[in-house]
């Protein structure tokens, strides 16, 4: 008799912005005249770069050439690519990472939740909170998690490490040791940074206990600031302990084009086994690598022209982010992040729960963003506001916010 | 201290077509002369069709343009797509399949080999010997198939069902009762079909038993002959018993442009739990939608143009199958396959292994196929020959075959 994974059902409610989408469709279904400003689910809202979509082109005609089609891709991705990351985002900083270290993929999103598959189910992870859902809840798909305990809104075996205005949204070292640790800087959602020097804490501190550091950088296009490490391997020995995550969802505008990579050292080992080999073996099974298409549009990302358009693409994005921070803060309300994130982190106002300021600005003023609480316990009492949207549309929802008569 | 999945380890060598992949290369760096002909991995060799280049222009200009521009696609793909394959595939059939019942993906591999994890654990498989490896080796991934007996080359809490020339490779219904049935129709490697009435028998069982068939109608596009069915839909209470996955890689020769697809009736339960829900959950969760541009060239698959050049697309390579099946029979080989399915399946012959038949023809005639054994125990002592080379190539292979001195 076929039985359902019962990891599946300790799951409550359904992915977070799944969730939201729903409730915005049942307001726009009953308010069908409703101008709603969407700032919450992190998409992007600007083309794709003219070198992009040219680059898109050039590979669509050899698709349909019998002397250029491409076929199944190397499992790891096309050598084009890979090379093309390996001088840009890695060699560029003087981090060794070799071309052979790099897995493409169709997204950042799919790394981050398969990536849990190659390690034992014992292992312990430790989140930062509030963090993206997605590290949670795929090992709770997979029966790391332990049980839910819906008044804390806490798993009973997952190390939760708190970010609040309190340490400035820096996680610490826990008390509890974890097998697994789970960093994302620029921090999704609160926009938070760390320096160097504090990444460089984590790195030893990884390599002291032998844990494995998976390291989201989806965001490093925005860090703004000096001393604000873009790869977790500027921090010496990081090739010891970290895996680290990339996207071109939010860098070159590929949230609806699906692009990313995963960098895992060749030295990187859990007992004596190698992690690249595990993950080369994961990628070879259960994958059939991104659309060449695809990855020559990745490869356009790193052009001349391609870098000179993404830098306006991303100054636009971070314009949006000075005026959200702005024009809140001059209203009075207790913002962070936006500096080196296309997030702004917002303290709910009088004393709302997360949930409850989502309905509000949802029926009061038809702006939509995203709660706190859904991003783990110590979300709740915040909110997240993208700077994704357009000018336009981020002015005058920062207007009708500032005239919600809170 | 960070742990490996140790179910990862009690894989046996690498994946089937990463082996094949790297002795090619080792035969080709030592004779860098070599003109190998490559009839193993069952990749296409036809250009796209022009009415799909033409659709993925099309979209590649409405990514670069800001009022056309797409962001995350819907959970489920989108609605133009699944409408349409809802049409073509199912109700031009006549099966009952909803829109909504369609899950768009990047292919069949990554589908197939992930469904098993919305399974329990303790849920027994059942797949046919020969097979697609990817069935076994996601589930030994997941830590559900037991112990690997190098001997049998066998899984303990596997239960084959062997498909030999004595039953027609056709598979028994087993004596152990499963509760997950993999069934591959076409058969992927052996090219052979069952009839409606023989798959109607598999529906019967799996609803009497509680089993749930994952049905693979990858090479559906290569059905010449009436009375084999096209979908397990197409069966009588299929829809409280089957997940059918499909893909674009062999009817349209999307290899390397990924596109598939998976149907999960809403009625369809493991217990009280609907499957459905658990496959949205993963997709939200864990998936972020196959590209925008790759799901407009999925649609202009089922145009009227679109239709009439695949058409010629698979009849292209129907006929090769048609040389090899010929050319190697007429020489005194033992063929089955070719006539439903773009694959040939022969039996080796001086009862040489299916690797050492593999390494013969490399190295005397410099031709690749696919050693049977790397598809299960029951696959020893065949070799399978897929038709999507050139013509060309395939007259030059049977041609080298035919004087190998064998």
């Amino acid at each position: 008799m076929v039985k359902a994974n019962g990891n599946y059902l300790k799951l409550p409610g359904s992915y977070l912005f799944s969730t939201i989408g729903k409730k915005v469709r049942e307001y726009s279904a009953a308010n069908p005249e409703a101008k709603i400003i969407r700032l919450g689910i992190g998409d992007v809202t600007q083309p794709i770069a003219p070198a992009i979509i040219e680059a898109m082109h050039k590979a669509v005609d050899e698709m349909g050439n019998a002397e250029t089609f491409k076929g199944y891709a190397p499992d790891l991705g096309y050598e084009f690519l890979r090379n093309t990351i390996a001088e840009n985002d890695y060699k560029a900083r003087g981090c060794n990472i070799e071309a052979d270290e790099i897995f493409v993929s169709d997204g950042a999103k799919c790394d981050c939740s398969n990536i849990q598959e190659i390690f034992s189910l014992d292992n312990k992870i430790a989140v930062c909170d509030p963090v993206y859902p997605v590290y949670v809840d795929s090992n709770v798909m997979a029966g790391r998690a332990g049980d839910y305990n819906a008044k804390t809104e806490t798993w009973s075996d997952v190390i939760y490490m708190p970010c609040t205005a309190d340490n400035g949204f820096a996680p610490q070292i826990p008390d509890k040791t974890p097998d697994l640790i789970y960093l994302c800087f620029p921090n999704n959602p609160t926009g938070a940074t760390i320096t160097k020097a504090q990444l460089q804490e984590w790195v030893d501190y990884a390599n002291k206990v032998g844990a494995v550091i998976l390291y989201d950088a989806a965001y490093e296009a925005y860090i703004s600031e000096e001393n604000v490490p873009h790869s977790i391997y500027e921090c010496e020995g990081a090739r010891t302990c970290a895996i680290e995550f990339r996207s071109f969802s939010k860098n070159a505008g590929f949230t609806g084009v699906r692009l990313g990579f995963t960098v895992i050292p060749k030295e990187l080992k859990a007992g004596d086994v190698a992690l690249h080999g595990l993950w080369a073996r994961r990628h070879g099974t259960k994958y059939n690598g991104a659309p060449y298409i695809i990855q020559r549009a990745g490869e356009a990302v790193y052009s001349a022209a391609g870098k000179e358009q993404l830098k306006a693409q991303v100054a636009y994005y971070m314009n949006n982010a000075k005026y959200i921070y702005e024009g809140l803060k001059g209203a009075g309300f207790t913002v962070s992040g936006g500096v080196n994130a296309p997030y702004i982190w917002l303290k709910t106002p009088n004393n709302m729960t997360s949930w409850e300021f989502f309905d509000y600005l949802l029926e009061k003023v038809q702006v939509v963003g995203t709660p706190g609480a859904g991003f783990g316990p110590s979300g709740e009492g915040y909110f997240r506001l993208t700077a994704f949207g357009t000018y336009e549309n981020t002015v005058a929802a920062v207007d009708r916010i500032k005239n919600a008569g809170l």
